[in-house]
């Protein structure tokens, strides 16, 4: 009896103040993807065990709940070998590709799908670690197929996770024992790889055991290598390679000096979206990052803080969409848990507590309408500035910056209105832009209507937009560019 | 593959716009029960099987899903058998027993919990019901002993379901083809039983087949009492015996002239306190109606629409939290799912859709902090006018009666501003009242300040109330009590 009336091992119970806390983060989460232009879907919390079995790897297979009904005495030969017809899902990526494989021919493109629930992991429960966890996904899946346009959504994917790190009031790694996103990519360590003499068919095992590297002892990976039959240059190139970190805007600086290790400049262009971006503060170009899941094809990033504990992960997925029966699609995406999120904020005092916790959760949502949708009118000076106006209207990091600055929590925004170096800076709104490849500035206008955006912003040049108030049809011309965010929030407050 | 690549039976995939729907309805719920202070709990999706045995009945037990991990071989022989170490959650209550249980001597009194999360049954899918649905629950734990609370604490649960239907846009029975909470009570028809000869161990069947009356053919039902061994004569009260309905605010002049079948004057409580939460249109007492579940021990009631949809029932379950492991407690609640209510809902163009639906999500939440703490100076007519103010500041029902009367849909009233027959009415916000019995006025401003309220209201006499900015400590005095919420509309405005 005693033991029936507690939790199983590794579940929670939510008490009010618990959950609230729980709420906290769930609101940061949702706010941050709806501003980003995400939507929200969701699948059931169990599926066919075999859907695990498509590509989710060992360690996951190794880990998964079987659920199976009461009812069904047919099931029970199977359930005396271990063997289960639904799992509980121990991640959502599955789902995800099956719900786009499924519809991929009437989605549009790109989807920017997010989603926030439970995963389940019968791992042995320690701190940071739990059977029963939320997990936070953001994937934008079905992006044309440049490299420009795959650099892009990686920045984009990135630049999600560090909105929600600013607004949750942490800082990035050079001001402070703070949060870097770590960022590396598989195509490109793998041609290092074979450069080495690493064969095609020991890549997976290669990736696998460079993530390793970052926990376990080497000995023991050179032995599983070996195994492998890995000659030891291969070895040596997978465990035991120089690190290079550089900065990101640095890539172009940092030269070809170290291409005698891994070629950094295959990131040169997503070091440039990063920038255009106005995340390279945020993040580090680290060869040290592999990921450990198999389905990972290009960018992989981990966002870390203090140099350890690992907060969100994600990558480049270009295959996984096609192997559970859709079209070739490339797709990028990221997880953050929200275990180990708690536990950071907790311990820098960024997670609020009392009448400060009731207020921040009733600060106004993020709407579900787009507050601005951006639109250029089609010169290069005017495309350049769409993602960069974007990007700052969506963060809205003026506000969180001046707020640290100042020695105020993130949660005292709604007090202190819209605040922060610039003038007039402005909190975080849901913004959007077109991923189509059409200049005409009347059917941008049409898709802004159809996404039922309440202003349209307009860039007339590098430096001026016309923001237009898609009720009223009111315009205001020559608002220099960093004026923009400042409008937007005047006409969103009504 | 094509098997593996769908939902389970009965399990559902969300797009986006599934999402939003399912969000919308999440959205009243969750407005509605934290207006009514009411605070969030939850607990873990799968509990230890054994916890659903102490008391959910053998309907639940066998619609249940076994849970196991699959790393753990020792469970392989009880598999075999059908028996799982954990069982995912077919209702709530047992987790809540289980919590509310743990902490019953520091938790406050009373416990108002509300919880809204998926629920798992392994039944045969059909329209209305599915293995994996949503559901609300509402509960109330730790009332004094008074019938006079006990009866409070009723009607709160009871019209905490209905303000959820008035701000849905639905309408009461009497004006259209609408809902009606039906309500009975099992002390009160045990009474009619053991008058005709039932005797107490077959209590337990007695409610059981009163509540398959409503939809099995009753011959069937004769013949399983037959065999527990029920008199005729006992039987006939069971399943013959007349309906009696009366509308809420009838019952005193109804009178006993049908004390013959079921003595209703012992709803005289509840009645009149239906009659002070302004709920009675939206209330009959029907003695056809038992509820399933074993563990109710008093008021019982269905949410019914249209004569014959069940959107929610609950009820008093003064034992369960004692058979937990905790000290007797009187408690009481509901649960309503999302799928009947969403069927409904669209049904009677009561679901937005495209910008309605992202501007119904948008709307502001209700607030976390109590926008009102309601005190009476201590005189009994100030005392009486607590309860019906607080209920007409937490349902707003004006404003969601005026846009039925001009055929408005719910999610315009952002658009209309706070609207409403009398001048001025208001939208609902987040009132309270205190559950101690001091009538010292300082000593309640303290309780007020403690919740974080932003204003409280002191009812100086039956009319006039004094309205105080908790946070400015700025007063009106002689407020017409018709024009407090118009007040506190304006204070929350800011």
């Amino acid at each position: 009896m005693a033991h029936t009336l507690q939790a199983p091992t590794g579940l929670r119970d939510f008490y009010p103040a618990d959950l609230l806390r729980r709420r906290y983060i769930e609101k940061l989460w949702r706010d941050t993807a709806i501003r980003h232009g995400f939507e929200e879907i969701d699948g059931p919390t169990f599926e066919h065990a075999e859907l695990y079995k498509i590509k989710s790897g060992e360690g996951i297979l190794n880990e998964m709940f079987g659920v199976f009904s009461g009812k069904d005495e047919s099931q029970r030969a199977a359930l005396a070998q271990g063997e289960a017809p639904y799992a509980l899902r121990p991640e959502f990526t599955p789902t995800l590709a099956r719900l786009y494989a499924a519809k991929a021919a009437t989605l549009p493109k790109p989807c920017k799908w997010f989603w926030q629930q439970n995963c389940y992991r019968a791992e042995k429960p320690q701190r940071g670690r739990l059977r029963e966890f939320m997990q936070w996904n953001c994937d934008v899946i079905g992006t044309e197929n440049e490299p420009e346009a795959q650099a892009r959504a990686d920045a984009e994917v990135i630049g999600v996770s560090i909105a929600l790190l600013a607004l949750a009031g942490l800082q990035p790694e050079r001001t402070s024992p703070g949060v870097t996103a770590r960022i590396c990519d598989r195509s490109i360590m793998q041609m290092w790889f074979a450069s080495r003499g690493v064969p095609e068919v020991l890549m997976p095992l290669a990736f696998e055991l460079r993530d390793r590297a970052l926990k376990e002892p080497t000995e023991r990976l050179h032995e599983v290598a070996t195994r492998a039959g890995m000659g030891w240059d291969a070895q040596m190139s997978v465990l035991r390679a120089r690190a290079i970190v550089v900065n990101a805007g640095a890539i172009k600086s940092h030269g070809p000096a170290v291409a005698d290790v891994m070629d950094v400049s295959g990131f040169n262009l997503l070091d440039e979206s990063l920038l255009s971006f106005g995340i390279d503060e945020w993040c580090r170009f680290d060869t040290t990052i592999a990921r450990g899941l198999a389905y990972y094809t290009g960018m992989v990033f981990e966002v870390i803080a203090e140099g350890e504990r690992a907060i969100a992960g994600g990558g480049r997925y270009d295959n996984l969409i096609e192997l559970f029966g859709g079209p070739p699609t490339p797709a990028v995406g990221f997880g953050m848990g929200d275990v180990v999120l708690s536990l950071l904020l907790a311990d820098k005092g960024l997670m609020p507590e009392g009448k400060d916790l009731l207020e921040a959760l009733s600060a106004p949502a993020a709407s579900f309408r787009p507050d601005a949708f951006v639109i250029s009118n089609g010169t290069p000076e005017a495309d350049a500035a769409v993602r960069p106006l974007v990007a700052k209207l969506r963060r809205g990091t003026e506000s969180a910056a001046w707020l640290a600055k100042e020695g105020r929590k993130p949660w005292e925004a709604a007090r202190y209105g819209s605040v922060g170096e610039d003038d007039p800076a402005a909190r975080p709104v849901h913004a959007r832009h077109t991923y189509k490849t059409t200049k005409n500035v009347g059917k941008l206008l049409k898709e802004a209507s159809d996404q039922h955006a309440r202003a349209a912003v307009i860039i007339e040049s590098g430096e001026h937009a016309t923001v237009r108030n898609l009720e009223t049809r009111e315009e205001q011309k020559d608002v220099p560019l960093n004026r923009v965010p400042g409008v937007i929030a005047g006409l969103v407050a009504g």
